[in-house]
């Protein structure tokens, strides 16, 4: 009842309540599911964007300019930054601050940060848990920011309407590094920091690195869009390929089909989690822990201890109906 | 009956059949589950070492230059080298053939090739599942070489005994960008490449994060060893350091609690993938499938429909019983 109440106060005026609600939504309980159920409904107008790319590219920036760009044409924009926090730099944290004095004050704004931290495989649940909540809010846009590296991270920019990849002249060995998983993933490419040196070469490579593709029947050819996103040079462009990208989807219904890839995938994390967590409850975790050692030295093997953990979960589940 | 009488053939004399069942454990199939679970009693000899670090670093270099090594002490070496393929870049298929020239030929010595374009969840589990089989047949050392870029490859590393990170002093960036991923599996690391400008300082910068690192209870501190393996240079020390943490862990009985530790997870992930393939037949992916178009309207909420598939699953347990 009172949940309802609060969903009812949910919209982009009101950002304790959005607040509340993500942190609502966060815990992962049964509670975060039955208010999930009850926006789902409320969801769908908003458009995804994901901006992705190596530590360092400008990300951030990008991002800051995009939404003040849309802020300008009256556009309300939501922000999930994911962020692989490290002990050991400040980075994230200053950027968080330069974000807040720049656009987080800003009415029509509204930022989570979410640290993958210690969280990483719940970490693309959790984010588009919140992207509903931002979505029912009625967000016109909602940005995905997240730092290309590892799958969890790529998860999230590959939940977007629109997924763009963020390189610097520089990033000649990150995308080495990244290899097939930022390439296949971006609708286009940003070049920031394009006033450097090096600037027309990595342009060169990346678009050698795009013609190598395999080319699938798609008719969408990924470009590769130069900015300065510190001094706000470029950002229309992209903002005009995130309408022309999402006009061609719309166009060739390839919208309604890419959410539902999305929204599948999603039903099988949900399904995949709940499951594995009945099954891991203290009891088995100890069981397990207490025969660790025959498998080690070799009398059980692995499989069989699987098996054996199998066979008394849906065991227990018979006896329970 | 067969699988028995191949598996009795297994030794480090016989590379075919070593061949031959790994390909077998790969198909991932009940009869790869019974392959295991015979091979099992024989395992838990094998000392396992994990190579990781950014592309780039040197690992097969000096993966290659240790088993050189290893061999001159009369030992024998199995290695699992992980590779994210890509379509792009030809430098993993250049780098094999350069490794089988060089030690692919020695009787002691095996090697596998693992891609893991297209299975990504699957590939730690492939790579221990191959290590076991190395490990009964019975080489000495087991040497995982993965890349450091991704949640499953950090995963095989950490399965090894002592972990082994490469990097150079170019990595600079690298280390952000990996950020605390690679920096806590590290028993100790190598700076490969050494006699590059900026090796020094590179050095320098990385004791830094070490000393800010939470020093926990442990009493074994990283240490930070110079090679260049391309010149066969400090190849000794690094054995000798791998020798030290093993007689580390020996002594202090912590490699057991290891190869515990390790062996939990393992468990967990055969549990998890072998329900998960179980809840995801054709029937409820197909129904999955049919409904998604309503779940993006907003009829369905995605937990809803997760609950209905899982209630669908239990159901049928039961029945089945």
């Amino acid at each position: 009842m009172l949940t309802e109440k609060i969903i009812d106060q949910l919209n982009t005026e009101n950002k304790r309540i959005i607040s509340r609600i993500i942190s609502k939504v966060e815990e992962g309980n049964s509670g975060s599911v039955e208010i999930l159920k009850m926006l789902h409904s409320k969801t769908g107008k908003a458009y995804r964007i994901g901006i992705t790319g190596p530590p360092g590219a400008g990300k951030s920036t990008l991002t800051n300019q995009l939404t003040k760009l849309y802020r300008k044409e009256g556009k309300t924009v939501g922000i999930i930054a994911v962020d692989p926090t490290s002990p050991f730099t400040g980075g994230a944290l200053l950027g968080d601050r330069v974000r807040m004095n720049e656009i987080g004050n800003d009415r029509g704004v509204f930022i989570r940060s979410m640290a993958s931290r210690g969280s990483l495989g719940g970490l693309s649940k959790k984010s588009i848990d919140a992207a509903d909540v931002l979505d029912a809010a009625g967000y016109d846009f909602i940005i995905f920011e997240t730092v290309g590296v590892g799958q969890s991270e790529l998860d999230i920019a590959k939940a977007a309407d629109t997924t763009v990849v963020v390189l610097v002249p520089e990033s000649g060995d990150s995308i080495q590094a990244m290899k097939a998983g930022l390439m296949e993933i971006a609708d286009f490419f940003v070049l920031n920091k394009s006033d450097r040196p090096g600037a027309d070469s990595a342009l060169m490579s990346l678009q050698t690195i795009l013609m190598l593709r395999d080319h699938d029947e798609k008719s969408w050819l990924p470009q590769i869009l130069k900015t300065v996103a510190q001094e706000n040079k470029g950002i229309e462009e992209v903002a005009a390929e995130i309408e022309r990208h999402k006009k061609y989807l719309n166009e060739s219904n390839l919208l309604l089909e890419k959410r539902k890839r999305n929204v599948n995938v999603r039903v099988q994390e949900i399904v995949d989690k709940t499951i594995i967590t009945e099954i891991w409850n203290n009891e088995r975790l100890g069981y397990l822990n207490e025969k660790s050692g025959q498998i080690i030295s070799g009398e059980i093997s692995p499989y069989q201890m699987a098996e054996e953990i199998l066979n008394n979960y849906k065991k227990n589940i018979t006896l329970n109906e």
